[in-house]
């Protein structure tokens, strides 16, 4: 087993709580109930990080190790389920926060999947898998297509990120303000992109 | 490798009939072809189990394994498919053996996580999903919102039978009536939530 | 950490390209941009094997410890995206590819699993999940009930393949010309299927 640092522990869980909410959010829209309403945000809380843990053999993932992770997602569910109309007021927010949670989550995933000895191109793909793996499990359960396929600069914005850890990993930069300026350089991507209506292109004739 | 005992493997495949058997009936209710039940059976028989063991590091999981998994799964589609207008005919009694699949399911995956060393919060976690993994799939591959998203108590009958595994290990009662009463108190919860028509509260303006 | 042969490896990234192909396609057709194009052809191109090697225990799983797996994929989902027109004109040379596909994967998920110590029947249940788990996820990503479930010989087609390859192994036959002879077997059986319309039994009064 090996230990991640507290940097990413503490990124980890505040992306969990930023992702559950998401998923509170929507199960609330959906009308289900709060049983429902927990399962979604554990889930999307937690669907990223369990798919990483699997693939690079962190078993059992971090998540089913230390309980803060569970009740982390679980409390989540309930502010979503009971500040439900507050949070609804606060569409922009709510972007923002997803935003951060998916700067934070595609740091910590590239980065615990660096310490457990992958290579650099595997490593950004499950930055960008930990990010977005919540989301996509959170619509594909309530029957929507990803928003990570239809939003322009998502993906993008997780890749982005991922990719400053691999650099600064390779150049031998302090790894602390690396993911702090990684989780910001995705954060900042992802707002201004909503912000400006940045749009990529679609296929010629599609 | 850890070996479950007996009595879970014997709940584990009188699960596994169950579920594929509401999963062969979805199947054909969806006018699919006689594969398509089959795939659909299977899937669903085996795919809580599967993710509960791939999260403890039970590889390859019990269902690729022990070939008897694989043969009541399939077993449970070939009954689903001759004999789904029986079947459908009796939708209590299928609501009815679903129920008991919810909670032996539950129970066998609880004590598996317990047994592979994980701690309670994660283990009760793990035996809700290996309860419930297996109709998320099915309903996500028709295209349908999950029940255990829209059935007011389903994960919470999985989560009470789990619940009681956990308190009987951690009281250091004998493990098979233990089991045994955990599995009823799930299946009795969901049978009894079903007929009196309870519902769990919505959030507050959704 | 077990290798697998030059034969399957080969196959295995033909396979990538074929299935990433179908995915970036879907993509396309469903106006996703760019990168929602290149998401769902990595996706489709690498769940198959993913989930394989994941219930094998070959962890990390091929598709991340070797670039050319991810390069594959990559280059199959930018080949879609510019040359959709071209590649949707050829709606039979798009099927007879993911025919071919289908067969490789079936043959090298089955394989690799054999050399995982799996017994025949799980091998087999592997090389069907190989060789379908891609497509499967590209559909419920894209909110539509599975063409495995739907279409009439496609399952059955990754079996034949499966099949062959565990018999082959059984009589102690040299492993290429098996392959081979496997791959062929499963191609065609659902490239004539498609072109004679065959299609499987529903259930009775259905």
């Amino acid at each position: 087993m090996t230990d991640i640092s507290p940097l990413l522990l503490a990124m980890d869980l505040t992306g969990v709580f930023i992702f559950g909410l998401t998923g509170g959010t929507v199960a609330v829209r959906r009308q289900l109930d709060i049983f429902g309403v927990i399962v979604l945000s554990i889930v999307t809380a937690l669907a990223g990080g369990l798919l990483r843990d699997l693939m690079i053999g962190a078993v059992p993932p971090a998540s089913l190790r230390d309980d803060r992770y569970l009740i982390a997602a679980l409390l989540s569910g309930l502010v979503a389920f009971f500040f439900h109309p507050q949070i609804n007021r606060l569409v922009k927010p709510v972007m923002v926060l997803d935003a951060a949670g998916l700067g934070l989550f595609a740091v910590a995933g590239c980065g615990k999947a660096l310490t457990y000895g992958l290579t650099p191109v595997p490593a950004v793909l499950l930055g960008v898998l930990t990010a977005c793996g919540g989301g996509v499990v959170r619509d594909v359960l309530v029957a929507e297509v990803p928003r990570v396929l239809r939003e322009e600069i998502y993906a993008m914005a997780a890749l982005l990120a991922a990719v400053i850890v691999i650099a600064g990993a390779e150049l031998g930069l302090p790894r602390t303000p690396v993911a702090i300026a990684a989780a910001l350089a995705g954060f900042l991507l992802r707002v201004v992109s909503v912000w400006r209506g940045w749009s990529a292109p679609r296929a010629p004739g599609s």
